[in-house]
C-alpha cells in the first residue's frame, strides 16, 4: 500500500471527504477508536457520500503505530469519481446523444480493464459502476484498461436499480446483454440515448434491473459450446452502436 | 515441465513424429548428441515437419540423466495440429461457407486465449497459426480460452504467405483488420468464404500480408484515445460476419 493513498485519524478524514478527495473506503478498529461527537459526524459523512466503512484487524495499524491516527484510517482513489445526476445534464448541454455501461457485479480486474479501454475507444459517455461488488479501481485495473481509466468518467451509484429508473426518466434507453432474449443485439435500435447493462461474469446481469429494462440484447452462440468473454461481447454490441449511428448521421 | 509432456531418445522421437504425436519443439545438445544417421534422419522428418530444433544448455537434460536421452528431447503439445490444406476440402464437401482466422505473430498468450474462445463462440471453422512468433500453447492458453481450444482445429503452417496465397487460389476472401484502412468494418462483404487475419498487438499485420489481403477492415476509435484490444476488434469483426450471414440466410 502506497503511503499517499492513506489519510489517517479523524479529522483528517472528515476534511479530506468535505473537500472532495475520492475516499475509497475507511477502516477503523473498535477498540482502538473514541466513539466522539467528530467521529459520528465521519462517519456520517461518509455514509452521505457512499463510502464504504469497515472494522480491520488491529495488525493493519502497525504501519501507523507512530502517528495519531485515532483507530482509523481511508484510503483515496486514483481515480475520481462523480454521479451520474450531476453529468447527465452536461452531457445533454453539450449536445451529445449519450451511450453510457452500467456494470453490475463485474469482479475481475482484467475484464473491468478492458471494458473501460473498449468504452474509450466506441466513444462511451461515461461507466456506472456500485459502490460494492465492483472491480477494485487501483493501479492494476489501470493497467488492464492501458490507462483508459483516466480517460472516461466513472460514475459509482449507491444504488443501480434506481440509477435505471433515473436513466429512463432521462428518456434513456437501458438495453441489458443477456442470453436471456429472443432479440438479436443488431434488431436493437440504438439510435438514440442509451445506457448498456453488462453483468457479472458468473451470474449475468441481477433479474431485478433485467425486469425493468427496456430491451434485452442477445448475442448467439454455437450451442453448447462456449460463452462470450463479457469485454468481447461489450465490444460487438459498442460496435453496433457506432455502426447504426454512423449512418444516421450520414 | 510435466514427464508426460517430453518424449526423450532418437527413435522414440522418429517414432513419435512418424505416428503423427504432436511434437512442438526439440531440443538437442552438441556435446552430448551423437551424430548418427538416425539423428538426420530425425532432423530431417522433423524439418519436413515443420518441427521447430534448437539447442539448449547441458543442464536441461539433469532430469533425464538416468534416462538414454541420447542428447536429444521432444515437447509433446496438448492439443493436435493440422495443416489447412487438409482441412479445407473437408470443409467443402461438409458445404461449409468457411470463416478462418489466421493469427500474425500474436504472442500474448491471453489474446490468444481469448480469441480462440470468441472465434468457436462465433462458429469459426479453423485458426492458422505459424509455427514461430505465435503464443505457446499450453495450459496457460487453455485455461484463458475455457476450454476452447479443444473445440476447434488449430492449423500450423511453415509460411503464412503461401498460405494466404493457397487460400486465395480456393476462393476465400482476404480480410485483415487493420487501422491503415479507410474501410469501415462493416462495409465489407463477408458473405462468401473467408480469412480473417489479426496481427500483432504492437506492430500489427505484417506489410507483406496486407499487401496481398484482399481487402482492409478499419474499426475506427476515438482519434488519439486508445487502441482496440486485438481480441476484442476479433469479436467485433466476427460478430458482424454472424450479422451479414445470418441475413443472408433469412
Amino acid at each position: 500500500m502506497k503511503k499517499l493513498e492513506i489519510i489517517y485519524g479523524i479529522h483528517p478524514l472528515i476534511e479530506a471527504i468535505q473537500s472532495k478527495k475520492n475516499i475509497r473506503k475507511i477502516f477503523f478498529h473498535k477498540e482502538l477508536i473514541q466513539v466522539s461527537n467528530a467521529y459520528k459526524k465521519l462517519i456520517n459523512i461518509s455514509k452521505k457520500e457512499n463510502i464504504i466503512i469497515q472494522t480491520v484487524p488491529k495488525q493493519k495499524f502497525h504501519k501507523l503505530k507512530n502517528k495519531n491516527h485515532q483507530g482509523v484510517f481511508g484510503i483515496i482513489s486514483p481515480i475520481k469519481t462523480y454521479s451520474i445526476v450531476d453529468l447527465l445534464p452536461v452531457f445533454y448541454e453539450n449536445g451529445k446523444n449519450p451511450l453510457l455501461i452500467i456494470l453490475d457485479r463485474i469482479t475481475d480486474v482484467r475484464n473491468f480493464g478492458s471494458i473501460i479501454r473498449t468504452a474509450v475507444c466506441a466513444g462511451v459517455d461515461a461507466i456506472i459502476i456500485p459502490n460494492k461488488n465492483t472491480a477494485h479501481i487501483g493501479s492494476d485495473s489501470i493497467k488492464t484498461s492501458s490507462g483508459a481509466l483516466f480517460k472516461i468518467p466513472i460514475c459509482k451509484e449507491k444504488s443501480i436499480k434506481n440509477t435505471i429508473e433515473l436513466l429512463i426518466n432521462y428518456g434513456l434507453k437501458i438495453v441489458s446483454a443477456t442470453e436471456k432474449s429472443n432479440i438479436d443485439w443488431y434488431n436493437i435500435d440504438f439510435s438514440g440515448p442509451t445506457a448498456l447493462i453488462l453483468g457479472n461474469e458468473e451470474k449475468g446481469i441481477s433479474p431485478i434491473y433485467l425486469e425493468i429494462s427496456c430491451e434485452k440484447a442477445k448475442i448467439p452462440v454455437i450451442e453448447g459450446i462456449s460463452s462470450l468473454n463479457v469485454s468481447v461481447a461489450c465490444g460487438i454490441i459498442l460496435y453496433e452502436v457506432f455502426r447504426q449511428r454512423k449512418f444516421i448521421t450520414k
